[in-house]
């Protein structure tokens, strides 16, 4: 199926050893004749250089490990890609694997595959145990999530200060009574944005009680039952700030749902500035995570670090507001 | 970074012969202490099979790569993840490049790596000369979208049959002044959408001339523009069929700010059923397009190929109307 340095030694006429040397552009003792027939052979045979067989003689695969929850969620797949695309531009490969039900099983391929490191594009696996012990071993990694043990260089947005952000928008507005739809408890990222927004509306002098902040899983769906739960617990608050800009399109499902006018009645903020979010009803004012940024940058740490070369433990992107129309000042 | 074989046949005190025998299955003419010993050594040193050695004797790397397009779309990146989840199921790995400027690079990443096959998921590609040849070369390759030159085994959702239930719910509802935003002009999902739509309206002696004919970028931000084109053309129409969910949301967004009420004053038909379309204000009526069995039916042909087995040339998957609440009869 693929052309052989054999199959170009034999077209050229020359042994395998000097096809061999020429070829991995280590050509010295070869005539300038016999050279330039073998790059004609390799040429006319279509030969390309193997970077597997390099791989093993010189321990570097030159391929990358991507272990990712699944992707086909909106804010993953834009890591994925841009972390795929940094590690191409450096001429590496990316390999690209899933979490299911355990870390497992994509460790044990991307171990087979020799891969040099491992970018860890995983939420779901701050509650996995064993992993923490494998990325904190020989193999160079880095992770965009929190690892359970920690020790593993991280790359991310500035979580707290997306709370921060949010929250310094609606008091800046007026809004005095506001309540928040979550990602799942426990998740550092939600347990972050949540210390952000709630300190900065208590240093304001706005209480943040237990019954208006609603947990949510990261769907739109999730999302719409929980608003449903918060309005129903109190029917008085002005503004919500959710967890990510998919779940804001459930949050705004369930306002339309019972007539609540937004933002006349009540004020939406999302966070990530997902690409349709500019086109929700109303546009979602929101704050922008840097995706392409964070992905690009974990996968040049990486690549750094496979070098030998020392990184940052952790590198944090910053974060900004994205006012549109879904959120005003209190009615 | 990995043990090695020589490392557990130093471990267990045998030959590297035999140790190499033992771990690769082979291991008839040892004996069972031997082979007890050297397992157990394996155990004991975390020693993972060398896929990349194993496939270099086998000339089978099993890795398989995937060539697609910026996968941060919604739509391609659950192509790219079922496939990806389908190799992975049956032990092999994936190795993903994205097209950029042009196709040459991945396929050269590609073909360094050794793939045993490419599955090839990026659209961009039907206007890519070069790509035909490699793939109707002697690399197993199954496509997603057209290749110039055809001859590449497909597998693809009837884009077809996407426009003619388009066309027969419209109908129904009791549409006669329908326009289009298309994707770009061209495209082959673009032409076979708008052939079932229009075929089907003609059949019910509906007219589509060209100025209700408004082709569009994917995006949301196209669309928007399109449909203010549409209506500008021609403010009668009473439905329009858009070629995805994602600029489904443009062409709403569009409307609000037009003062446009949908379903009562104009009707909206998107496709692909992406997973914030019930979330879109209102909820869209689309037509369902089977991602995730696309691609892991992709993948498994391509896999089914690889051993060598027949596979059919051409693979359509059924399409299927979901009504929400962005359609309803003519005002």
């Amino acid at each position: 199926m693929y052309v052989s340095l054999k199959d170009v030694a034999e077209r050229a006429g020359v042994s395998f050893q000097t096809a061999s040397k020429v070829l991995n552009g280590n050509s010295a003792v070869v005539s300038a004749a016999t050279r330039q027939r073998i790059l004609d052979a390799a040429r006319e045979l279509g030969y390309v250089p193997n970077a597997l067989a390099r791989g093993l003689v010189r321990r570097d695969s030159l391929t990358v490990g991507i272990l990712a929850d699944d992707f086909s969620d909106v804010a993953l797949s834009r890591f994925v890609v841009a972390a795929q695309q940094a590690i191409e531009r450096q001429g590496h490969a990316a390999l690209v694997t899933t979490t299911g039900q355990s870390s497992q099983a994509p460790l044990r391929t991307l171990q087979e595959h020799r891969v040099s490191g491992v970018l860890v594009i995983a939420p779901s696996l701050e509650e996995d145990d064993g992993i923490g012990e494998y990325l904190r071993g020989p193999l160079p990694a880095v992770t965009l999530n929190h690892i359970p043990g920690g020790g593993v260089p991280a790359v991310g947005s500035d979580h707290r200060q997306t709370g921060v952000l949010a929250a310094e928008h609606l008091l800046a507005l007026g809004h005095r009574t506001v309540g928040t739809v979550t990602g799942p408890t426990g998740r550092r990222v939600v347990v972050s944005r949540l210390d952000g927004f709630r300190t900065t509306l208590a240093a304001a002098g706005v209480e943040l009680p237990a019954h208006r902040i609603h947990p949510s899983g990261w769907e739109a769906s999730d999302a719409a039952a929980a608003t449903h739960h918060l309005l129903d617990a109190d029917p008085g608050v002005t503004a919500i700030f959710v967890h990510n800009d998919n779940m804001a399109f459930g949050v705004l499902s369930a306002l339309r749902a019972r007539g609540v006018g937004v933002p006349d009645q009540l004020s939406v903020v999302g966070c990530d500035d997902a690409p349709l979010a500019e086109f929700a009803a109303p546009p979602l004012t929101t704050v922008r995570v840097p995706f392409e940024e964070t992905g690009a940058r974990a996968a040049e740490l990486l690549l750094t670090r496979i070098r030998g070369e020392p990184i940052e433990r952790k590198n944090l992107l910053p974060v900004e507001l994205v006012v549109r129309e879904s959120t005003a000042p209190p009615a």
